[in-house]
């Protein structure tokens, strides 16, 4: 059970409510203060309650902001893709008594392509206030470096698993692309990487701009943007790379 | 004319590039160490050559992180909305012959809902290292704290201006969110912000979910979700102010 006495002894008498702070973690299990402003890291920093998708990782990363010596303070709340709408008020309801709570993603912005969106809304709908930090988003970093369109993108999360219903995806991802002159972006389970690049490059049209973003941040960062026909001369393996992919057909 | 001989008199002699760099300006007109990484700032800091949207403005961007000493030692080239394809080379061809270069936005990430794109492809066409920084986006955050659906949306860019077109066009896009269960991010001029809100709110489902995002990381944030018939209730005036819009039909 959540210890409200914790965070203040007048937390119960006070009709004000906590804050949901969205938290963006690093994309690269790297030191905290190379991918966030020190103003968010000190925000961090004073929190005492965090719901995290996974608890090992989140103590890892609160470890590495350097919260160490604090983490048998801290509370846990979990929020991965198995939670039900009626795990959501438990998690919500220390914000509601007046204690901050810190929503951290395994990887980059919380609430964009994770388990956390239903949590912000609830929030919303609770009328405790939100508010987004600053810090790394692989998608946005992806649209930004591939240089396709910039003006209008589509962010469709993971395409199909199943070959068939991957490639018809492609198919129509890509025509969707020619139509409204919109980047496809797309991410895919970091072992299927080298599949999904075949994919693309044999069945999308030759001329169409393949764009792909590989271990942002990081010193193996890869970013590369050419024509379908251009990416069958390269000798690039992507396999268990965290990769972001955009399609643009011109 | 660029003076190629400020950047290091052996820039001819090596068959080298330089890098171009993307680098995310505040969304506030302040202090840059609040909105960027310190080792962002630090890279900026070494960087004499700036691809800009308005010189002046890049200027006090530059002020603002310390770089006033060194003002005059910059040099700035123009890539804005009436640049055209033939401008692009001469603005690259620094880079080619070694120099690294910064493309900075207005406002938030270059390349997203700018006119960096076209160069940043022409950089990956000519063989050019990108390298994105990390840093706010006003697009990214609002997907984050409104809460909708984050594992699948779309960026519009601006709808219409004219007033049918644009109601046409809301009307269109909340099919679409209904039908593949996306959101709807878009954007619009401050002073038209008034008129958008009012537009939407008679002209969506009553049940639709809309969020805006005020004026991101500054004192005045202001970030709402709620349905449509709820917004009828508030009283908030978010015109001249920056916004983001979503919607979701669900």
């Amino acid at each position: 059970m959540f210890k409200y006495n914790k965070h203040g002894p007048f937390s119960y008498f006070y009709d004000m409510k906590g804050t949901l702070w969205l938290i963006p973690n690093t994309l690269n299990d790297g030191d905290p203060l190379k991918s966030l402003p020190a103003v968010v890291v000190e925000q961090v920093k004073l929190l005492r309650y965090f719901i995290v998708e996974n608890e090992k990782s989140a103590r890892r990363f609160l470890v590495r902001t350097g919260m160490k010596s604090l983490l048998e303070e801290i509370e846990f709340g979990l929020l991965d893709e198995h939670s039900r709408v009626d795990d959501l008020e438990p998690l919500i309801l220390p914000v509601l008594k007046g204690c901050d709570a810190g929503l951290l993603s395994e990887s980059g912005c919380p609430g964009v392509a994770d388990p956390g969106a239903d949590l912000i809304r609830l929030a919303h709908a609770s009328g405790i206030r939100v508010r987004p930090l600053i810090g790394p988003s692989s998608i946005i970093m992806s649209v930004m470096a591939g240089g396709l369109n910039g003006q209008r993108f589509v962010f469709h999360g993971y395409l199909p698993a199943k070959p068939q219903d991957r490639i018809r995806k492609i198919k129509e991802i890509e025509n969707r692309s020619k139509q409204n002159q919109e980047t496809q972006v797309f991410i895919e389970a970091p072992y299927r990487n080298r599949q999904m690049l075949n994919d693309l490059i044999n069945n999308l049209s030759p001329d169409t701009l393949l764009s792909v973003s590989v271990d942002l941040t990081t010193e193996q960062e890869l970013i590369k943007t050419a024509r379908v026909w251009e990416w069958t001369k390269f000798d690039i393996d992507i396999n268990k790379r965290l990769a972001v992919f955009s399609i643009l057909k011109t």
